[in-house]
């Protein structure tokens, strides 16, 4: 099977919570990022609670982590966890924000636990000049429909909007800031002297809900937070205040960022036609795909002859990631694309039939979750 | 008349939002900081509204201002504004910090305006590494009492506390905070690199209350606040922002301090007896004037014979600032003080007992103060 990724060049590789840029050498970020890859040992026991490793799991799509050795220690001995994981509101959501949203809501699903979801309206305007909190707060809105329309359960989802709710977090971010210098904030986010004092701050900010089930419930449990590992740093500042505070260390599952549709892998939010957005009409979809980088080659004859090359193919982490769940079917359309059997047109056609039938159903309780949502808000609990 | 504080050792002086020290020079400050001195026109057209201008005006107490001239001139044209002020609330209140509450609450009478006051618990747990978020709340409750006990009135005073009504405030923080990067925070507050991320936000915080009317009310007024000189540099970034987020620049007038009971005027939180404080019995108030510094002499015989020097006692500071509003008994007291008529035994019984009734009289209202605080909470309204 072709694993995601293969990288060659990673001169340019920029992995920072504000931009991911260039080919991502995932082994390279562990190492770098001082994490841990998942052990065989750790899966044996994560299958015991799951019944089956979830497909992203079994594929590595979360591929590293912290702690989660001593959350599921602690779980064994009947000290729960809280699952934490959010979202910078700045657009819409596509399919590659949904991929570690169908995982938490499986974590949710198979240890009962509940989830505290952060939308950070303040960061996403904090960071960019031209964004206005109007904005953010929108996004907030739009984005928690879509969160929603994963099926999260209400009793047990907590969304946080922080330019809504900050009373609830206030507390806990004056004490996580006042044991973080400003030179340790320089140092782990590259803060530089004309950054905004908003965005110095916000480490903070995106710590609180680590801490917040004590403040809400008086139980003292760890956080399990899965995510893009883009976001470990501000995990690293937390991890290491968090015992000072009388909290366990925050536990990480971090994944992959599903490669966009450009050559390269390259997906932005200045480039749309390189993502798959939940919004996006059926025509769009299609065309999206139908202009989606592969490893295909010049001619059909040519490919025939040659085979196409399926490392390359942003098609085929479609596939990977969520739309062909059997291994087996993936490894024979893998050979198939190898040996020039399968030419490209015939899997863009399938995979946009397939992504349009996953979106209309998910707009259909994206657009029930309008009813719902208030369920949802921290504040109405 | 003695003017308070003659200083002729200025090496030493530092006045920042978080430190006095030394000898404090007003010109100086005026100076330094760039600020107005009250101009003979700016009372003349401050008194067609207060009838008489408040002895604290009278007296140069509040000495030095930033655009109360442009307040008046916007206030004739039917366009009101809003008092502003607050209090770090890290232990009780002494008299000093009762000076220009009195004179805001003559404001409020005269002007017919609404008072945002921010009890800033959460800056006073930020700066000091050994104070908990719950002493600084604790002691926001106790101050309230004491602010209330001044004489405000309910429907026109709105206590903020920080770590409880941050959802208030938070929004118009972020708008702050976004345009105040970290050099020019470090500039004017001085920070350093093992300052926390907490205190280099909160510059936004203090200046949040100045814009607060607006989301309130719907109404766009300027805000002033009369307030000690030392908390200028906050309003400087305030202003600097306030026209671009479409608010009027906060006005300001400002105040010396109350001298402390020590020699040169000093007074710190950490040397209790140099300060009378609200919650002082009677006994204490006696001991800690009977150790006053004076302007005295050595011995009795001493005295009668070369007078004292009234510009360095501490004591006539206190008839100064409140306790002899009639200029002309003030004079006869320095008078006798720099002939050597009267003894410092005999002023010190005399501010003893004048302290004393005024404390009695003020420990009252506190007291009924509890019953009444909630009337005042920001959120209550």
């Amino acid at each position: 099977m072709a694993s995601p990724n293969n990288d060659e060049n990673n001169n340019e590789m920029v992995v920072t919570p504000w931009e991911v840029k260039g080919k991502v050498d995932y082994e390279r970020l562990i190492r770098e990022f001082g994490t841990q890859p998942l052990t065989p040992e750790l899966l044996a026991k994560l299958e015991t609670y799951t019944n089956k490793l979830h497909l992203q799991i079994e594929r590595r799509i979360f591929f590293s982590h912290r702690d989660v050795d001593t959350v599921l220690k602690l779980y064994e001995q009947g000290i729960k966890f809280v699952l934490y994981t959010g979202r910078g509101p700045s657009g819409p959501v596509h399919i590659g924000h949904l991929i570690p949203w169908i995982f938490t809501r499986h974590l949710q699903e198979k240890f009962k636990t509940r989830l505290y979801f952060q939308m950070t309206d303040d960061e996403k305007f904090l960071i960019d000049d031209q964004r206005t909190l109007a904005d953010t707060q929108k996004w907030s809105y739009e984005n928690a429909l879509d969160l929603i329309a994963v099926g999260f359960k209400p009793e047990d989802t907590f969304i946080i909007y922080d330019s809504q709710d900050m009373d609830l977090l206030y507390d806990i971010t004056l004490e996580v800031a006042k044991r973080i210098t400003y030179s340790t904030a320089r140092s782990t986010f590259g803060f530089q002297d004309s950054t905004n004092i908003g965005w110095v701050y916000w480490p903070a900010i995106q710590a609180a809900p680590c801490f917040i089930h004590k403040k809400l419930t008086g139980e003292n449990v760890p956080a399990l937070i899965p995510a893009a590992i883009d976001q470990d740093p501000y995990w690293r500042v937390t991890r290491d205040i968090a015992q000072k505070l009388g909290y366990y260390k925050p536990a990480q599952i971090h994944c992959r960022f599903l490669p966009g549709l450009g050559a390269g892998g390259k997906m932005s939010a200045s480039m749309p036609e390189t993502s798959i957005f939940t919004i996006d009409p059926p025509d769009v979809v299609k065309k999206k795909i139908w202009n989606a980088f592969t490893g295909g080659k010049g001619t059909a004859a040519e490919q025939r002859k040659l085979g196409a090359d399926p490392t390359v193919c942003s098609i085929f982490q479609y596939y990977f990631f969520l739309f062909e769940e059997s291994n087996e079917k993936l490894a024979e359309r893998e050979r198939k694309c190898r040996s020039g059997e399968t030419l490209c047109g015939e899997c863009k056609k399938d995979i946009a039939e397939k992504l349009n039938q996953f979106l209309e159903a998910h707009r259909e309780r994206r657009e029930k979750a309008k009813d719902t949502i208030e369920q949802y808000h921290v504040k109405r609990k």
